[in-house]
């Protein structure tokens, strides 16, 4: 996308709802989570914390973005957004917050936060660098505790945007996974594995509206599925998933497992 | 069961208390949990949500059922329950909620909810189908997200009962699992193995006072232990555990590893 | 520690911030937790709850007292700490709550509180023995839905200290993990590997900062690495890390893999 500041200016009426998401690779064998949740709470004693996941696969930038980017609509206008997946902390890569019109991301400037910037509509970014708001010592290794913990509880508690730091130009985005249409064959490829063993592809759902075929793994599926009900149990379907895309499952069981596919694994709609 | 509407009428007094509890088997890898934590405080900001377990095992219907019913007494009067484990989603199962004495139960009828029901005592249940309640269009795949968590806020934000939809006769329950009672021998079965590889059953701890001997997996247990650390360690006990039923434990260590045993284990009770 | 009583007496201006953080080895399978989260809300409505971790090892008080103690600093003062690691349960080890300068712990008195009371601040402890305040009957094997998730809501929700129950004149600590230092060369252990595999010592920061090399597993680090991503690709470095000690990690994988270790294994720090 490569996000550009609005021509239009930065609108500042946007009030917190004092909803702050939580999303990292952190996962919940330690207290690293709950730390944050802590420093939140001491900056804006009123936040409600929510945790989208914090299982997202360690270091993956990509993988995080696209949970995060599918999740960001469903919550209030005034939420602010903490993503950290962040193999760069402490080296040159800018710690960032975004503010779109419906809420705040905060995160690293490495990828994670773009498509949900899209998807919320971006209105301008900063560079976190004021360092009154953050936790000093800042540590070389724990950004979510010390710089975005910090400055998502900041913006939470109605905080000044333009506090934060210098606005930066754009912000680094992700090439997106590929989708390509000749007319009559739309291809794409499995973007998550979710915790069913569901297939999420990235082709939208209205490329599949006509489909009357469905190749992914070396079979065939015919038309689109109803429900996960509708096929025999056991059976592998296609449907249009609650992502918003074309998805592959299995009633009753794990399509992942049983056509030993996963992310990556390319997939064809035939439309005749 | 086969809960009926109550003959007297339903009392509309009960005041929503803001505490909407969670209970899916949608996991914790994926945002569908977080996603309806957001729909929820959208529609309901003072929420305050609990998740119960995201790890029922997928589509078990009767294993969430049992800790359904096993938790919702600890929770305040006004609690709003919202439990989705629903392999049925999107065919003719129908979404339902359903009032008590202590507050609103939410999800498909498909049993999850009947045993709950009971302990909290059940007024009346009405088929979900106002879709003004509703996010639209609503999927096929993800009620949790679309049906069940907007009914959830409207009723945790003081929401009337009966605009949910028409009233329904009764709410689907499941076959209880069996214990027999012969007076000199209880027998049941194992209904949950728990993060410690406690082995809970259904023997209810009345019908446990008078124990000379526990049967289990071929080995004879003697009387029941006043706690996990008044046995030996490693050693393997009956207790009166948590869930007010016979739990076969092992001190320090899994009694299910131990016995190598799990649900569905034949469990029974000598009285003398 | 064997923390005391101080003799200056028990300030009691501390007030309840409303937040409550929960610390166990229940796991996430069972609605255990849940439960505590409805027992605590049913007696302090307005509290807001932090799960910290509930994956400490199964009956690890060691574990579970390490990640209380590096975790508490970072919440609001007048939070409640509510920690049950309690292998103990039902036996002879008394149930306590331990007023400190920050804040409130409560749990079991078998060393799990007594390294974050010495980070707090530790004032007083109290034995549990108010039964007005407990769920009854108290069962004799899950404490922490009948005693300690009580007290926790009722030190929440303001309730005055001294009522919990009698003083109590010290309570147990853990025999602290050794760190030697000869002048030339420091000598640790590792006490955690965390969710990314990076191994934490237990050799504070301001020990190697005139760090030489690090000997670990056979290994030999040379100098202190400024940040993960300044190691190259796959390479084994020494940092501080974010619980201001001797972290070993590994860029962009598992320290704890790769060098094949884990908790107690064997570090040293070359001072020349």
């Amino acid at each position: 996308m490569n996000a550009r500041s609005n021509a239009k200016g930065v609108q500042t009426s946007t009030r917190p709802s004092g909803v702050v998401t939580l999303l990292t690779d952190f996962g919940t064998l330690d207290p690293y989570v709950g730390i944050m949740h802590g420093v939140i709470l001491r900056i804006a004693p009123q936040s409600r914390l929510v945790d989208l996941t914090h299982r997202v696969a360690p270091q993956s930038v990509r993988g995080g973005a696209l949970l995060l980017r599918n999740a960001v609509e469903y919550f209030p206008v005034g939420t602010v957004h903490l993503a950290v997946v962040d193999p760069g902390v402490g080296s040159a890569r800018a710690p960032i917050a975004v503010a779109t019109d419906a809420g705040w991301l905060v995160g690293p400037d490495n990828g994670l936060l773009a498509g949900a910037a899209e998807v919320l509509g971006f209105r301008e970014a900063r560079r976190i660098e004021n360092e009154r708001l953050l936790l000093t010592p800042v540590s070389n290794t724990f950004h979510g505790r010390d710089v975005f913990a910090p400055i998502a509880g900041f913006l939470a508690g109605g905080g000044a945007f333009d506090e934060v730091g210098a606005p930066v130009d754009e912000i680094l985005s992700l090439e997106p996974s590929l989708v390509s249409d000749d007319g009559s064959v739309v291809t794409g490829e499995i973007v998550h594995v979710d915790h069913f063993g569901n297939l999420i592809s990235n082709i939208p759902s209205k490329s599949i509206e006509a489909a009357t075929s469905i190749e992914i793994a070396g079979r065939t599926l015919t038309g689109l599925a109803s429900s996960y009900a509708s096929a025999a149990p056991g059976a592998v379907l296609a449907i249009v998933g609650s992502w918003g895309t074309l998805e592959v499952a299995c009633n009753g069981g794990s399509a992942a497992e049983t056509l030993g596919c996963g992310v990556g694994a390319p997939v064809s709609v035939r439309r005749v």
